[in-house]
């Protein structure tokens, strides 16, 4: 795999020329102290040094080894244990904690930047500082002062690491059929029993301890999923002062054998009778374990994404030095010019920047909801952007997943017979890229999330104001591109009407919403994807920006528009045929 | 994975009620005697339990296993023995083979539904007896009697296998620029040098001779493409009798560490100054070689279509056990219904039903055309015929492996994260799929290959001639169901339309066809889906087609022209965006 260069200037120019949030920074007075353009773009240049030269190099030769299970210990490749310790001892972890209990307290834009960047440099690694960063935010947010003092420092300082502790073999999107016990003990704490599985980093040799957020159920719980509650289990117990103590009752069962991300530990994680202590009210683990959610979902974009932007690195480079076939105008004059000639190799790169960067900025957008909910003084404001987050994060989790395949697919495919070959690295982009499709919620429960929470359920509102703000921004730059920004208007129009005859439908069947969810999501991001690539367009007006962004702005912009929004007009059709079609067959018929 | 049902009824329905190939057979005297209904459905029946008995129940373990190289030796797993064995041994690699040399000289449209469900069972294991057959169609096609005499029988029986030497490390889509030279002996034969990479079962311990067809320039050929001969070259030398006797200067320097077909070794091979035997006349080899083109890429769309059928049945398997969530309607009284009451694993489903479906008919419709060129008295139509599988082949090759990705990756997508884990077998489909749309010339060079040679060089003539066909079907079979009709008759005229328009830009663009063709490629696989879906539903009006086949065929053409053809509006949009788009951009800014 080819060197990884972190897309430094993309990345700048989202956050201080097109979203512009050193203005919200300045404004919020638990930012303004903290951080300004410049600390921002320090971290990114120092994020972007421990990526590319401590992580990405690595990631090829350890995805040949992957980890190692054996007598329920699991053993990483000795690199990742260097790359580990790199990320750990530079604060990387704690990078959005709580400053309390020795978090940074960095807004999500720049942590979101972070991860794209870990993601790009080896997919499989960041899930271990990524999922204990998840943790530490459930923690922070519902566990008691004593819990948070105990755990948190350690987390952040990533001595120790977290695992998530949802699915069990019966139970994965359907969480309320699980089965694991919690006993109350007499010291407050709960005795843990039951068996979970596909629990990324529950076991592994980088850390002396593993914190575990499990879920399970007291047993006098309601049935269902009002039942649930979350716990937190250490690997080791620890005393008052946080020193380790004894093992728990927690063991690893098994690891899977997976399509890719070898090097992440996906384990069977048996609890026999571990003790446990209770993360926000009893029946309510649910809900505290969704706190994170929108974090964990955009970051699990951000994965596709990370994926996506080093397999267009590797293609464009390969295009721009293999030599095959001749242009229509030469390039060289040589018996061959480099395959960046061809028109199709040309389409299957500018499908990728286009979707690449659109993604990057519509993550930035979701992250500047995220960061106005939190840290905004004014509560109305904040409400408003977390009914945004919400909204827009399926789509930040799906539709950049979705997309990001296609483009690690086509990557593969500039490369021809190479791309097939492992040693090329496009292969495993490949395979890691695939599990952000199905893990944390599969992206066809992100559409129902979508469409039946997110929209049907507020009766359409907040995805109206979304719309509004497009056709607002559309009027106001007219003058900026008129056709361009005419077409955004149109499609913003065209989801609109998608969304009223769905939600129609919906009044008189239940599967309507079901139906039509999945393409509905797609067809919401490539409108926002075009209302990114318009924002863009709009940010290069500004002088003060080099004419190499600019130009490619403007030029990726008309390629979006023109060759990849049309995506729309069949999405429409789709989801218009509705939902009696896939009732018309039997279950054995389909 | 799942057990493997041959779809045995569908391709006994698409042969002798849609095509009514026993019609042709009986017409034509050099089928007449040798294949009938009975016949061809007793080899169907033969063929669907070998590849479910002997081939598919080993094929996850294989993949486990690969093939081992040391020293120059390639080990393949021993269940390959044992399956390859029974291949060889019910003569299933000469099914198409010449009569004269011991083939069953069986018409395409049978040999095609063997390929498929051989595919089904295991696309890595397919590849052995799948390439000798190919080989054996470019040696009976264009070697001298001796060399058919001494090798078509022992490759026919399988005693030998074959190979095809075409790319070398910097020649693959551009085979003018290969190498390797042929040196012409006083004795007749030529001495190879050079070194071929990419070549499947190139090396192995299947059988004790490997006949290589290798590519190479005489020292005094012209450049380019026109200077390319086709040479036999067998592994180990044999006599005038056919008997084996010194190893000929061949070696195998590596094999690749690959995505997937972990079974198939692919081969770096040397040629040392091998003895070699002409094969057609001296620069003449390409053509040649591409005798058997058509076959192959058949083939490999065929390869494509096993793999998401295979993907279909465990998929279906799965989503008729797996519990999770409740049905609008329930399906069960338990406290989950199996997930296919959820509406979008429904869409997935059926998305692979129609697809797959109509990537079977539409297989056939090629072999038929293949058959009449090959077999027909008529010289005009078989001349015809032959001009539409040129142009379809292409399509058969990249638009049903293209889709056909999306098949095995819908069906992984059915099991969630049971998709991902090696065990169940649905991330080696994927795995597997993905080299379809690769090797034997990439999707984009077969859509170049349409567009350009097929479509563009006869002024679009044969494809007005389908085009047409499409519009008097439609309009004959208006009574069977007017809508579909219509909307089949529609979609064909946006092709008609559609080609207009890029023919006319590529008058003044040499790269408006190169821009258009991937999405042409696509566009045109649609309607002759459309197309294909509209035959079935005309061929089920025959009161003898069972209730269960009829109801099933009628409703999943329904939905493929509700749900999947709308795709062609998208398509037709993106084409017409045109080949400027592209060429905005420098090379570096792509």
């Amino acid at each position: 795999m080819s060197q990884y260069n972190a897309p430094l200037n993309d990345m700048n120019f989202l956050l201080f020329n097109t979203f512009k949030v050193q203005d919200f920074w300045q404004d919020t007075p638990e930012l303004a102290e903290s951080i300004d353009v410049e600390t921002a773009s320090a971290i990114l240049a120092e994020s972007a040094k421990v990526t590319e030269e401590a992580i990405a190099p690595f990631s090829r030769a350890a995805d040949e080894v992957g980890v190692l299970f054996s007598e329920g210990n699991v053993t990483t490749p000795d690199s990742y244990k260097n790359a580990y310790n790199v990320v750990a001892e530079g604060g990387w972890i704690g990078l959005a904690g709580n400053p309390d209990f020795g978090g940074m307290g960095m807004p999500k834009t720049i942590t979101a930047m972070h991860e794209e960047m870990m993601c790009s440099a080896d997919l499989a690694f960041a899930l271990y500082p990524g999922l204990t960063a998840g943790a530490c935010l459930a923690i922070n947010a519902h566990a008691s002062e004593e819990l948070k003092e105990l755990y948190l420092p350690n987390m952040y300082s990533g001595q120790w690491t977290g695992s998530m502790c949802l699915t069990e073999a019966h139970a994965g999107t359907d969480l309320g059929l699980i089965k694991t016990k919690a006993i109350p003990q007499e010291d407050g704490s709960y005795d843990i029993t039951g068996s979970k599985i596909f629990i990324s980093g529950g076991e592994h040799d980088l850390t002396e301890n593993i914190v575990h957020l499990v879920l399970a159920k007291l047993p006098d719980a309601p049935a269902g999923s009002r039942g649930i509650s979350l716990f937190l289990v250490p690997k080791i117990n620890i005393d008052s002062q946080g020193a380790l103590t004894t093992p728990n009752a927690v063991s690893c069962g098994s690891i899977e054998h997976k399509m890719g991300i070898h090097t992440s530990a996906t384990c069977v994680i048996n609890f026999d009778g571990a003790k446990g202590y209770l993360v926000g009210e009893v029946n309510k683990g649910l809900a505290a374990m969704f706190t994170m959610m929108n974090y964990e979902r955009l970051l699990v974009g951000l994965q596709g994404l990370g994926a996506a932007e080093r397999s267009y690195q590797n293609a464009k480079l390969y295009a721009m030095d293999r030599g095959q076939g001749k242009g229509a105008e030469r390039m060289t004059d040589k018996e061959c010019d480099p395959i960046i000639v061809h028109p199709d190799v040309r389409r299957m790169l500018l499908n990728m920047r286009a979707m690449n960067e659109a993604a990057r900025a519509f993550g930035t957008y979701v992250s500047v909801q995220l960061d106005i909910s939190k840290f905004s003084q004014d509560k109305e404001t904040a409400k408003l952007a977390n009914a945004k987050a919400q909204l827009l994060t399926p789509i930040a989790k799906a539709f950049v997943t979705d997309t990001s395949l296609d483009g690690c697919v086509a990557g593969q495919q500039v490369l021809g017979g190479h791309g097939y070959v492992r040693e090329w690295g496009q292969e495993q982009l490949v395979r890691d890229c695939r599990i952000t499709q199905i893990y944390e919620g599969t992206n066809g429960v992100q559409a129902l999330d979508l469409m039946g929470r997110k929209v049907a359920m507020d009766g359409g509102q907040t995805l109206n104001l979304l719309i509004d703000e497009i056709l607002e921004f559309s009027l106001e730059n007219q003058s900026v591109n008129g056709s361009m920004m005419k077409q955004l208007n149109d499609s913003a129009l065209l989801l609109r009407e998608v969304t009223a005859t769905v939600l129609e439908e919906a009044k008189g069947d239940k599967n309507a919403i079901g139906a039509a969810s999945v393409d509905f999501l797609h067809l919401c991001g490539y409108v926002f994807y075009a209302y990114m690539w318009a924002k863009m367009v709009v940010a290069v007006e500004d002088e003060s920006i080099d004419e190499v962004t600019t130009t490619s702005k403007q030029k990726t912009a008309t390629y979006f528009f023109a060759r990849v929004l049309p995506r729309i007009h069949s999405l429409k059709l789709q989801i218009e045929s509705g939902a009696e079609l896939l009732f018309d067959f039997t279950a054995d018929e389909v």
